[in-house]
């Protein structure tokens, strides 16, 4: 069996990424109930709106489910309390160390996987004993690594470095490149840009239809001197992009970004002014379906390019 | 039969990559002598020295090879023409519009595939008449393309654009990536970075040694501003760096790169303050070994990576 099925207990080993500003208890609950993963965003949610959104998942389903905790969330303790006091099974964690938060919630039963982008990381996180490690590459939407390793080599790599369950992730839009990342080491796929503009995404309207219209390369990796980022080549974009290549430093660059630009854009729908992060893999998206329709779709997909592969060339 | 292979009358559909200073007439002899297609790189070679190595090709192998030719080189005429003159069977054209030789090579009973970066120019590709398209995404080395989209994400989006024999390219070092690749719809690989380093490659033993040594982020995309590439992190790349960062102009930066670095750093083995033109997979090179051992490997990775499939979840 599947090591990421019976590690977190799904059908299929799809784990929807616990996205700012779109992956609210509607999403979770769905990709849950459509034999996923679903992942809350503890990224853009106060300690309380999370319980809120945990105890809504439970109502809505009684699949498993996890929270993604951003390890640089300022009220990161209030957060694991919650999330250990409502029994939710599975953690995904991300930016900063694996060390401080595993042992802890191990101990309490949930199921941790940590988000890297290099092997070393993946290393670092499998000596702190995590359950399994998503790997993730740079065409992946938001927050992303410094040395910029696509999933096509990253995979590889971290499969080679480690001997955990491995989640790929970054630039996954269809069951063919899970099936690819598959082939690659990986076990499972965490997706992040076709979950959030499924109907059942929190995000804006405005911002679903913009990322079904975008093509190749309206999206770009900026905010280096900060914490790199894709975002779309939007006003902000520009904003931002057009300070760093004038060479201002990393404090200019965060004033000039200023604060909430996520929200204002995902969630608010200002498509022009907000920090619009998603991935490459959006080129590929031109409808703004359900996540029941989203999931018929990869599986139907990962087997008809299995099928495929039996017609290749044998040597 | 696979299509690649038949257009170019080839056992395996595996392109060594056409790279400067790399490929001579005993790496692309070495490679179409082992099933592959052997590609001569025009771009770092004066006409006199191609039709010398066109030559002695045509001694060392009695397989099908090719050229690649940059279609920004200066004597572009004197190379066509010896390329037909010489009756080579393949050109492959990268880094300018396809529409200006294409017809012509064909003419004269030459195949003609074109490196490209995005669908859009695979578009103009096909109804330019190229036999084949390589697509290469943001990981490979050297010259790249603006949008930085990713091989895994490149791949499908191209496929769906063009119908004709397609070729991957960026990222692909081993059996298992490069069908990871046939899986997302390629047809066949063009590898760089292995053969870059291959015994019979003619780049400068510390070149090869350094790539042998080079970890996950040791290269990067750089010089922008002018044409973007990928290179290995040295002083010469912290120069260019540097002057990106500071704000200069291309100009300045044109001024700053200075001519003749790749030769320098390639061919003569300045590591330090040559420009190191690599892929992102040489995190995952480890020896300097002879083109025979690269291409059994490759095809025994593939041959077992396609065994491993069978045992993947049935949904």
């Amino acid at each position: 069996m599947n090591r990421i099925c019976k590690l977190f207990d799904i059908k299929y080993p799809i784990i929807q990424g616990g996205m700012v500003w779109c992956s609210g208890w509607k999403l979770a609950s769905a990709v849950s109930n459509n034999g996923g993963l679903g992942l809350l965003g503890a990224g853009s949610m106060h300690p309380e709106t999370l319980e809120e959104h945990i105890l809504k998942t439970q109502a809505a389903t009684s699949k498993p489910f996890g929270v993604n905790v951003p390890l640089m969330y300022p009220e990161i303790d209030k957060i694991m309390e919650i999330i250990v006091r409502n029994k939710v099974p599975v953690v995904f964690t991300s930016a900063g160390s694996p060390k401080k938060w595993t042992g802890w919630l191990k101990e309490r039963g949930v199921k941790v996987a940590h988000v890297v982008s290099s092997s070393a990381f993946a290393e670092k996180c499998e000596a702190a004993g995590v359950d399994a490690i998503v790997a993730e590459g740079f065409e992946a939407g938001g927050h992303n690594g410094r040395e910029e390793t696509t999933t096509l080599t990253l995979i590889p790599s971290v499969r080679k470095a480690i001997r955990l369950p491995l989640i790929a992730a970054g630039g996954i839009g269809s069951g063919a490149s899970m099936l690819a990342t598959m082939v690659l080491g990986a076990e499972a796929v965490q997706i992040g840009s076709l979950f959030a503009v499924a109907e059942e995404s929190s995000a804006h309207p405005d911002f679903k239809k913009l990322v079904t219209q975008l093509g190749e390369g309206d999206t770009k990796l900026t905010l280096k001197k900060l914490a790199p980022s894709r975002l779309v080549k939007n006003a902000f974009f520009n904003l931002v992009e057009e300070a760093e290549n004038q060479g201002k430093s990393a404090r200019e660059l965060f004033k000039i970004a200023g604060k909430g630009r996520s929200k204002q854009g995902i969630f608010e729908g200002d498509i022009e002014n907000g920090a619009l992060g998603i991935g490459q893999v959006s080129a590929q998206i031109t409808r703004i379906i359900p996540v029941s329709e989203i999931m018929q779709n990869l599986i139907s997909e990962y087997n008809s390019a299995k099928e495929t592969i039996k017609e290749f060339p044998e040597f």
